[in-house]
């Protein structure tokens, strides 16, 4: 039996359904009626002109006007110092109209990405990429805090499957900043036992095989063929998806699968600091 | 063949080898000679008076006495407030005579934990609690970072052993906040293929059976028992140590494995901060 698939972009935003981003647009109109003062407002740093990173904040941009969600863009050339960064960091952590602000990664070389997120106010930092922020999914019983988007986004994939994630065993394939780490995170705290692998892994295709969960996020595509025997439900990336899907129970399309979350994730966020600052 | 014993005791404090004290002592020795003006010192705060805990406290005392580090112990009654707690890390945290603070755990139950440690300053946080500190154990390429002792401790008895921990399967059962937690953390970063087992973990001896190196931090006696068929290298605690030695290759005792290192790598914390601050 082919895998079922898991419609990220029905998910995220179909229109018409009870989508994610139709919920949110509904929360939204919704806080601010109640708190007439609070207009949930995002403020983006781009840093140099990548094409990719362009359409990236397109796409962020129309999902905030789609959401009610004020959006705000900082541009600098790929010359900014970074002094130039940080100061208008400064200036939107302090701005309390400014509820989100993330700055579009990768940055240009000679500008150290870990200084400038570390500068972000972790109270703002709606992309959950800030050390306290990361810190403090693994730390248990500490305060509700922001979920970096992507994973995130994987994890209300999986649920949409209706799969008890709950002493299953999950394996993640890559451990960078952004997906594979704090996926690890957010699985062990919604009590799967994971395995975190990586370039160092001696038997990465084992720990494949035995996962009845898998997330691979190492940015090679392909990467998982057909060594991936054991059947049960699987949330893949970075896979061969005709391959993976004869054997997996579930499987996310590329493009549609967890591209689309991320996006909506980030809204989320916003929305979330929006609502805990008008409290 | 029986498990080769791995001596937290010898490594950390035997006299007259060059033990971790010896070195640290040596270490600060030379600190305060090249920097007349810096006295490392390390400020502990104990809530109640748990007989536990107060022997714990004068182990770091006796430790730091040994190495060379200032020492100041700051008590309260257990039924002191949250506020009355905070404020005495307030004036700690601007006291720039002081490297080191910790607050001795656990607190007494009307004292919220997780406000306590995130009021400390992560500079000075030698216990490694602090969200932003754990959260650079994850962040890849973020500053050099205060690491939590236990685990610490752990990584420094493996390494011990000469075993490469690179490209091993690691697995850690238990993850609270102190040791397993973070001790996966560490292990990952080590390059080591991490599975983390707790409580809601269906299969945990096939996953200690699988492990290269187990470390088990769950408060329970004598949790594995001869389910560890493979022969390795494993380093364990809340093990049945006659068992349990017959099919590892290296083992740690207890008591003189992981306790006498958690003192050795705090004072290690309190110099490395105190070095820091005066560069
Ligand atoms: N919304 C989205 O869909 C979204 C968002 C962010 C990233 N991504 C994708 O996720 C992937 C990972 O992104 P990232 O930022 O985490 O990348 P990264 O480069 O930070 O991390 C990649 C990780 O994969 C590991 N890795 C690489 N090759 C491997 C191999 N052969 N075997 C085992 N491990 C291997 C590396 O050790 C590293 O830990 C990319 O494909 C990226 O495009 C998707
Ligand atoms: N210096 C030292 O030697 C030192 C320092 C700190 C803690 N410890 C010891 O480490 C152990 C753990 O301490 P902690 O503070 O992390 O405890 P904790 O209570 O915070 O965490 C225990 C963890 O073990 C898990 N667990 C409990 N029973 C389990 C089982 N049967 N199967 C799988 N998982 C199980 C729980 O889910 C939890 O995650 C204790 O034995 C403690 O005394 C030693």
């Amino acid at each position: 039996m082919p895998a079922a698939v898991i419609d990220g972009k029905a998910i995220s935003h179909n229109p018409g359904s009870r989508s994610l981003r139709d919920q949110l647009k509904a929360d939204i109109a919704k806080l601010k009626e109640a708190q007439p003062a609070v207009h949930p407002k995002l403020a983006l740093i781009q840093v140099g002109t990548r094409s990719d990173s362009s359409s990236y904040i397109r796409l962020k941009q129309k999902a905030a006007a789609e959401a009610g969600i004020e959006f705000a863009l900082f541009q600098f050339p790929d010359t900014a110092t970074l002094n130039d960064i940080l100061s208008q960091i400064q200036i939107l952590n302090e701005d309390n109209s400014v509820h989100g602000l993330l700055v579009q990664l990768p940055l240009p070389e000679h500008i150290d990405e870990a200084l400038v997120i570390d500068a972000i106010s972790p109270k703002k930092d709606v992309d959950g990429l800030h050390p306290v922020n990361v810190g403090k999914l693994v730390v248990r019983g500490s305060a509700p805090v922001i979920q970096p988007c992507t994973p995130k986004g994987i994890m209300a994939l999986i649920r949409s499957t209706g799969i008890t994630i709950e002493g299953k065993n999950a394996t993640v394939v890559g451990r960078g900043d952004l997906v594979g780490a704090p996926m690890s995170l957010l699985l062990t705290a919604a009590n799967a036992t994971v395995t975190l692998c990586h370039t160092k892994t001696s038997d990465v295709v084992d720990h494949i095989k035995r996962a009845d969960i898998l997330v691979v996020a190492i940015g090679q595509a392909n990467y998982v063929q057909d060594s991936s025997k054991k059947s049960g439900y699987r949330t893949v990336g970075d896979v061969d998806y005709a391959a993976a899907s004869k054997v997996a129970g579930h499987i996310t399309p590329v493009p549609g699968g967890v591209g689309p979350m991320t996006v909506a994730m980030l809204m989320d966020n916003v929305y979330l600091v929006a609502k805990g600052s008008s409290q």
